[in-house]
């Protein structure tokens, strides 16, 4: 009996996708905690010289899942406008939003996310996104939609070790 | 032609599998670098109060990817005697292993763990990992050692994002 239930693959992609979403979801729900109790002004400061402000890191956040709406084929980014100054190096001269605006701007991305995430099937998940030819696909299947959720959980990650330590 | 390439799903479990070690091989690659570049003296050193100093962050390293190899059926723990010391919090008065001794440690774990994971089959990583019993898995078929791999890449990816800070 233990042999049967160890050896049967019920539905490997859905079960992958949920593997996937769990840690994407709970490095979310991480973050957001750690981002709700750090105050504007600790995101304002380097907490050694040399190391990116928490703004930079909230900004940096922001424009990485912005550009996972066209990549995913969710639809276009949402805040171009900050797009280059979060992908250049932080730097305190430059001109960037407010804390809170960019609080409201990483809400609202994930939130379209979420939905749009919600509604693609296993089989979906496991097709091209739009940053990969049809061509290239073909030969290269692991640059999938999914595959982009993995490489970003990851940066999620990484960001957030950071940001825990801003706190 | 194109809606033909889109659609076909060509087994799923090994192009996942390859997604995820993709991933994890490219963040050790990563943390190795970053680790190769700090001095042991900088690994002593706390970048601000209160932060973990870089040879904690190695040391728990360690003891993470130490404790995979039981719950992966890749054999006993290696260096138990410091799974307790990299589990409680960083404290200067621990007594702990040299910077020398955890760097020998961090790749002799990383290589067995590699040396085990490639012989594993897509369908062994579905497989259910030790630290859940076949009863759970039967419901839960996502707690399988693919996901240890998903998560334990992620908490990778976390501390990466730290050391490049003690960096």
């Amino acid at each position: 009996m233990e042999q049967l239930l160890e050896t049967r693959a019920p539905d490997t992609a859905s079960t992958i996708v949920k593997m996937v979403f769990d840690s994407w979801n709970s490095l979310l729900r991480d973050f957001d905690a750690v981002l709700g109790s750090v105050t504007d002004d600790q995101l304002q400061a380097q907490i050694a010289p040399n190391k990116n402000r928490g703004i930079y890191l909230l900004g940096h956040m922001v424009v990485v899942h912005d550009d996972m709406l066209p990549i995913l084929g969710f639809g276009q980014i949402m805040y171009p406008e900050i797009n280059e100054v979060f992908k250049a190096p932080d730097n305190a001269e430059s001109k960037i939003p407010s804390a809170q605006t960019l609080r409201t701007y990483w809400r609202n991305i994930n939130q379209v996310i979420a939905e749009n995430a919600a509604q693609l099937t296993p089989e979906q998940w496991m097709q091209r996104h739009n940053s990969v030819s049809a061509e290239d696909f073909a030969r290269q299947p692991h640059r999938n939609k999914l595959n982009v959720m993995i490489t970003r959980t990851c940066h999620l990650s990484y960001h957030l070790g950071q940001m825990k330590w801003v706190q």
